[in-house]
């Protein structure tokens, strides 16, 4: 968690009411108003910025989830491989997205909301995501800790596999096994990662 | 495609009736009665094998799913280490899933099926490919060729990662774009797996 996090774009008031109303009782629940009662502006202010809560809710996604993988990268460090900062970021990323309350609440609450973005077409969200890796991947093509193939087509990949291991993951741990726990799959996570970027 | 898939229990006309009534109206139309009808037997018959539609339809997926792993597995071979024949396998597997009409139609018809087993627990069908991919990986141990590491974790990621690349690879093609295409997807899949499994 660095300050970097709460910048100005991080603490609009509305964005911030938005995820209030969406831990309080799901996605689909929430409607403008409630968000606008909250955030003390009027519905017409909302609806200057986002023509539907669909449309809000996308920016708060976008934000939460870019939040948590600026949060999981470490900093730039020159004296480091971009490869490593690129795998530990990955890994840290996958771990803090699973323990994070909206994450939890649509799990619980509006699971199938997800599954546009897990079968038919990539969300902002999804984008924004790859846009972070990308800069990252060609950063470690230039120092030459990254194997070199299609940034576009390594991002991706890099994203099937960490969403997997991200939204999938309850599916295969057993709390009861310490050596298939989350913390044994992330770490396959990061060995898996190393050695596909290795060049 | 070998003969071996065409066993006693892979040419069951009930489960070839319900292939074909969820290919005509997807898994939630698909009753009973019609598979009863189009199998000519009872409905009694039915009754005495399967309590309700969702576990006959369980059975036939688990049915179709191992049969394409089976195909898409290479035969033993001696001469070549496990390893080549699991990564083989698993990249052959994937492609003909995702060609596969059963696949076309739940993703057309019935997605919401899939969530469970995306977010929540695993199926009857999951379980059924970590078996094979577990006596695999054994045997990749065995004569060296596979990374060793506690089987049912190595089996359970390998798993993850071909899930995502099976389900979710249509969010991140381009086919307008050779490099990103289906086929540049699936040979990353191949650099990842060949890598994750070399000792």
């Amino acid at each position: 968690m660095t300050p970097i996090r709460h910048n100005h774009a991080d603490s609009d008031p509305v964005l911030d009411a938005a995820r209030d109303c969406v831990l309080a009782v799901g996605v689909r629940r929430t409607t403008l108003t409630d968000v606008a009662r909250r955030a003390g502006v009027s519905r017409m202010t909302l609806y200057r910025r986002w023509p539907d809560v669909r449309s809000l809710v996308g920016d708060l996604m976008t934000r939460e989830w870019i939040g948590v993988a600026a949060d999981a990268m470490p900093p730039s460090d020159d004296d480091r491989p971009e490869r490593e900062r690129i795998v530990g970021g990955l890994v840290a990323g996958a771990a803090a997205f699973r323990a994070h309350p909206l994450f939890h609440k649509i799990l619980d609450v509006d699971p199938e909301l997800l599954l546009p973005y897990v079968l038919d077409r990539r969300g902002a969200s999804q984008d924004a995501l790859l846009g972070l890796l990308h800069t990252a991947l060609e950063n470690g093509h230039e120092d030459g800790s990254v194997r070199v193939v299609r940034t576009d087509l390594q991002a991706r990949s890099l994203l099937l596999v960490v969403q997997s291991f991200t939204l999938s993951l309850r599916t295969m741990t057993d709390e009861t096994d310490p050596e298939l726990s989350e913390a044994a799959f992330l770490g396959e996570l990061r060995t898996l990662l190393e050695r596909t970027l290795t060049p």
